[in-house]
């Protein structure tokens, strides 16, 4: 583990090693920086980058699906990840859980003027790794420097575009009454590895963030026909937050066995120090699947050939009864309302 | 004009007049505030915001279009604009400069913590105007929260996707020897609109930014059956920094006569009393298009018939002399090298 944070960069050397407002300005400084940090993401975004925008053979796709997220991490390299992986893992994903592989991602960058350009670099060859690592092109890029602060901000947005194939809806409508509700992981481990990392506290061995894309994951129940009604991961707000809107959304209600949703014994033990409820916490690799009653063990059994889905476990089902609303029963037979996050538990996430 | 800046805010009543920290945490604060701003772009973003990501039929597209910018201009509101409207309108401009429609735009705010919440409706407001006057979509979205700074910050990400139509190819390694260099209007007001709201100058008539979609200019092109090689809007750097990346991505000279290119009297009395060159202002409406020589004076005249062309010029033509350089002659029939803009004339100008 190694969370350097963007604070830390070489002694400036000449005028290239942290950024300036002329770098953001369209005019020399910007393709001099934009000469070093592009050739970090081969056979990507260079290709594009001299002119607007990227053009994508669209083929036999019948629907495309787009997505986008900024990210704003703090700090920016955690355990496990940093801003550039989850950029492009979380865009990925988002096109995963509406049944799509992720064709083209967009990346682009906001920096505050001081930043390292080093850091920087860092950042562009993670982006470029969780890239290949999740089969994606980034296609198109844009950059801006602003001005003030610290030096230390860097703001990432990717947008993402993906195929769909024929036939697939996975949306909150289709949920109905009778699903099964499966999680395809152990939660928390984002938001612990973030908050270790703000906070230098240190856990042997280190909890890292779950960051990876679920492409996979969702192909393979596609592939094996199972009827996914509804795909969410769990991010911000966490599980409890995702399953609130999912109930909302669908206008079902949510029976949740406590026990059955899976947290590694470092995460509850830090959840119990911290007074922390671990349903609360982000992810940045796990998903919650709505689908049909009785493909709920298929799927599961599905889901655990997959590396991403490994860990995956029924957590409950969808009901008619509370409609638009959680029902967790507890260890102890207890029962109770699962809210919305409120307020913010752990702000800059992701 | 009412180049309020972010910082007015009505006096805060409640704890909703300003953005917090959990407007940005995935939970109830979140899905609070998405629901008194999405009205705001009605039949766009709010269809698709419980989703991560929207579909959109591909039908008979053959290609794809696919362009990203963030927006960080300050301040937010000025004579002619402000950032939602560049938001929307620069996105449209890098589509178009692709030969695309634009289809889609997706909108991921970044927000600072004591954001006025009623500034944030007035931008919203000005996008769902922009994206309506474009003819485009805002399908889905993003929302986080950073701390920090002044509560002035506001950053807009738009991503877009358009379609090609069938045969279209235009990019700069199209660019060839012979070709016409044709501006669609008169340079400099976006940049001169920004200054004046910066530092609180008056003009009488106020100088306003020229934001607006370019689409409808470069469709009329399209139709009329024009060879287009290339288009690429002047923003960020002016006119001689777009020349100068086309002259050196095509590896061909651009030849230009400075008094051919149009500029306002109005923004030419402000160059010169600040010492400012034109052809390195901003814009945010203006587009370069390089055309097949035999072509140039319909392409003007087709140009002239669109709302956005009126102004359009023919202001020199490609050569085969001074390889990845442009050259302009003076109105003395000086002649010099124009370089990239180098450090920056205007930061966060869009």
């Amino acid at each position: 583990m190694a969370p350097v944070s963007s604070q830390i960069c070489p002694r400036p050397v000449g005028s290239s090693s942290v950024i300036q407002m002329a770098h953001g300005s369209g005019g020399r400084s910007m393709h001099e920086l934009l000469a070093r940090l592009l050739p970090l993401l081969p056979g990507t975004v260079h290709q594009n980058v001299r002119h607007d925008g990227a053009i994508i053979p669209v083929g036999m796709w019948q629907n495309l699906a787009f997505t986008t997220d900024s990210y704003v991490v703090r700090p920016l390299f955690f355990p496990g990840g940093d801003i550039g992986k989850i950029a492009v893992n979380g865009t990925v994903n988002d096109l995963a859980m509406c049944g799509a592989q992720a064709k083209a991602l967009s990346c682009s960058l906001i920096i505050e003027e001081g930043f390292c350009v080093a850091t920087l670099e860092r950042v562009m060859a993670s982006m470029a790794e969780a890239a290949r690592v999740a089969g994606v092109e980034i296609v198109t890029g844009d950059t801006k420097v602003i001005d003030g602060g610290s030096g230390g901000n860097l703001f990432i947005n990717t947008a993402g575009i993906g195929a769909v194939s024929p036939g697939i809806a996975i949306n909150p409508s289709r949920i109905v009454s009778g699903d099964a509700i499966i999680i395809s992981g152990d939660i928390g481990r984002h938001a612990v590895a973030v908050m270790s990392a703000r906070s230098d506290l240190t856990f042997t061995p280190p909890i890292e963030s779950d960051s990876m894309p679920l492409t996979a994951l969702v192909q393979a129940l596609i592939e094996a026909q199972i009827p996914i009604h509804c795909l969410r991961d769990a991010t911000r707000g966490g599980l409890a937050s995702t399953l609130v809107e999912l109930a909302e959304s669908s206008g079902c209600g949510m029976a949740v066995v406590e026990k059955e949703i899976p947290v590694s014994t470092q995460v509850r033990g830090v959840c119990e120090i911290l007074g922390l409820d671990p349903v609360y916490l982000a992810n940045e690799g796990c998903l919650v699947a709505i689908v049909a009653a009785d493909f709920a063990q298929s799927a599961l059994k599905v889901m655990r050939t997959v590396a991403s889905g490994e860990r995956a476990q029924l957590i409950g089902v969808v009901t008619s009864d509370h409609p638009g609303m959680v029902m967790m029963s507890g260890q102890y037979g207890t029962k109770r309302t699962v809210p919305m996050l409120s307020g913010d538990q752990l702000p800059r996430i992701c």
